[in-house]
């Protein structure tokens, strides 16, 4: 049971190191024209993407970003945004007040971005491209605002950083299947199924910074549980709500 | 430029009237596993899935949503869900409070979701069958989270509908790509380029129930800004941010 689209989703690792290289012209086109057939809530097309070549655009995106360096590295820097402005737009042409002001608006153009960035970078890597999710724009979204001049009704979901890999990325483990797959009912599995994935995360050093086998492990060795549970206590991006309100969703 | 997962991409309509042919055992397993390569912020996989093939489930996710009745019709039904619930028992697990109330964690939720989603769809369409997103689900969440004994911090963000299609669905236009690509930032472009589109919207009947060309239309004949003003300017499912709220998610 394979086919190419099968075997391209299961290849993925998310692309840190970019070649010099640029992306051919019209590739950029391509992609997102196919992309524009993903499914879309009522046809509504609540998103934009915003590209850039432009160094200063993509250093000060890395700035906001954590300082990734494959953000001003990659030839390509994309901004995938839930976008009412356009509905806006089309509203007033129409004659019509717009109402974006309620958690379903702002969810409709967060999962139509969403889903349409997935199509655009599974296209990408389809040509032989690589590409890495940037979430931590959301650090400072108003800044990202300002660089991209979006409008009100527009707020950035996800970047994307796009070029050629300078070697093969890590495919990395997933939780095992039954975690995350539930039949006729939600399962709330007791954890053990989780040890094993445990240990293949700590095997492959992403979180400690080396590489160890059970063996070899000490308290500094954690993996996945230890990583999602110490990430899953902080505040995650307190500000965001109050960001995405200024730009003119309520959230109601 | 074509590649096999580029042109999958293109041929997407979403197809609301199926067979009853079955999927084969063990398809649902291998899209799904397929789609957990996908993408995943910070490596949290904070998204469940929950399939059924239960008539009765699918019969009460139709009269939640609108009455569709390719619900009911399809042999299979999965759900999609924004996921904190794992998290939680990770948390307590490793000894740790998890803190999951803020606008940014539902965010990252509902984008896992949706991303793996878009893969699992893909890889579905490259297996021959057909699918379509059921935003409509929403309409009542709380109904959609005892059907399927959601447990807190766990939400519905979107159904689908798999099986195979009765006929070739059809492929929708979409906005022309300069609405949706921005170069460098964000364009407030004037609405003229629209009006082509609408044009080709009103001759697929979509809206008005009626094909018909630009002499023959009458004002009962309206397009995709027509279309999107009124569904713009109705309240959207205004309960939804009570019911996020109610599952565990403060969106602060």
């Amino acid at each position: 049971m394979a086919t190419p689209t099968i075997d391209l989703i299961h290849q993925h690792g998310s692309v840190r190191n970019y070649k010099s290289d640029q992306v051919p012209e019209g590739w950029i086109e391509q992609i997102i024209a196919a992309a524009q057939h993903t499914s879309s809530s009522s046809n509504l097309q609540t998103y934009s993407v915003i590209v850039t070549t432009d160094p200063d655009k993509k250093t000060k995106v890395q700035e906001i970003s954590g300082g990734q360096s494959h953000i001003s590295q990659a030839p390509v820097f994309l901004l995938w945004c839930a976008d009412f402005s356009r509905l806006k737009r089309v509203s007033e042409y129409q004659g019509y007040d717009i109402e974006a002001g309620y958690m379903e608006n702002f969810l409709v153009g967060a999962v139509d971005a969403a889903i349409t960035m997935q199509s655009a970078a599974l296209a990408a890597e389809s040509l032989g491209l690589g590409f890495c999710f940037i979430g931590a724009l959301r650090n400072a979204p108003e800044g990202i605002r300002d660089i991209f001049q979006l409008p009100d009704l527009v707020f950035p979901i996800c970047g994307m950083t796009l070029g050629w890999a300078m070697e093969q990325p890590m495919i990395r483990p997933r939780l095992p299947l039954e975690a995350v797959l539930h039949r006729e009912t939600y399962q709330e599995n007791d954890l053990d199924y989780l040890l094993e994935y445990d240990q293949a995360m700590i095997e492959t050093g992403i979180y400690s910074g080396r590489q160890v086998d059970r063996e070899d492990r000490d308290p500094a060795d954690y993996g996945w549980m230890e990583h999602s549970a110490r990430r899953s206590s902080k505040p995650s991006r307190p500000h965001l709500r109050q960001a995405i309100n200024k730009a003119g969703f309520q959230i109601k």
